[in-house]
């Protein structure tokens, strides 16, 4: 069956123990488009037992992170300079998906969104910048 | 001993099982400031073993969110309306200490902000707008 | 003819005085959406001779909270609480085009994103908050 | 009488048309920090009679800017790359004035953040990021 994901980014997402930790999974990276998908474990609430902004923000960073990436040299490596959120709804059940997009590709600096959904409600937009660095 | 930290402010933040899974510890919260530490323990790293823009993002998120709390009524809880995250340099040892300050409290929305440091380095700031919920 | 644009929106805008100091015309502001377009008068240009960032957050910032509006009661006026803008290209010849969007009407906050283009070339995006004020 | 603002510095900023039809001035650059000064003149006023948006983040972002360059090498401009600014208060009467600062110069980015004040009230925090442009 035909993996979506190029090798280098499913080794680079496996390697982010944050990801295990919020037990999320990379579905889709490639062509400036990511997709993450992440239930909302017990470790990941807040006082009120919705999803964290720290969970909400970590997916939807990582999946505009890696929409970058999907669009960089082989020999490169991804760093959030910079990551706005906006919070729009409280999630409860999950689980929660985020996806990411590149907006303008830069030799110096991507652009990038994302949203995050639960089902069809999106609980969050993010609009960032992404720096290519040399492995 | 006295605890700097009013009881309802502290009973939140140990029911934020977020905070627990990334060993967050409150030391500070009260008159628009506060102060959290933690750990960067195995579980919140990215792929090049430094730690996450996640974590780093939601101890500088809740520093923010329990520093407006300070200042609000009683019988409220806070939520982020939004937040932007500038990452200023990567950490790896930790411990992480992110402190919170409240810039404008309002009756309708807070501004606030925090800092991440990384010992004396400054490894993340941030900027945003808590607003209060009513329990 | 219809005119798209609903008349306290009307007044509103030709009420900003910054609006004409850069030639801007709001050209449609109904149902969450809304688009205003300006040159790139001479003394809107910064220090090359492009388009300043203060223009295209004007125009931008305005575009968002005239789609805003647009979805607010009657006797209410529209404040940016926040703004977030990534510029992407230099514009030189305009005109600018902005275009707003609801991406979230809330009784309390709406959340808006724009989007700034100069012939069909994306030169900024942004994405904000917006809070009603009754009259 | 000794001008505390470098020469390209300055030659820089009253090329800049935009700070001339706001009647901004320029009153200090150097070091990392900026000071910029400017009326509320009626052309940059929004529909309620206050300053607009569109000045306030003008100056705030131009004061940043500012700080920025006074960093960088002779042969550089600056550009922005985003800026998130809050607003906290209306301003009416002016004169407003703007103080950038940086808080990490790099060589590919810097982090700025400036803060814009009506006498002692402070009414907006911008926090961004500048890039370096060879001249």
């Amino acid at each position: 069956m035909h993996d979506p994901i190029p090798q280098r980014i499913r080794q680079s997402f496996d390697a982010q123990d944050m990801m295990r930790t919020l037990g999320a999974r990379l579905l889709q990276a490639a062509d400036g488009r990511s997709v993450i998908e992440a239930p909302i474990v017990p470790g990941a609430r807040q006082q009120q037992g919705y999803a964290h902004a720290g969970l909400t923000f970590a997916i939807g960073d990582s999946a505009a992170g890696y929409a970058a990436l999907s669009l960089m040299p082989e020999d490169h490596e991804v760093l959030t300079v910079e990551m706005k959120i906006n919070l729009l709804a409280p999630a409860r059940d999950g689980p929660l998906r985020a996806e990411g997009q590149v907006i303008r590709a830069g030799r110096r600096l991507s652009v990038v969104r994302s949203r995050v959904l639960e089902g069809e409600t999106e609980i969050a937009i993010l609009q960032g910048t992404m720096i290519p660095v040399p492995l």
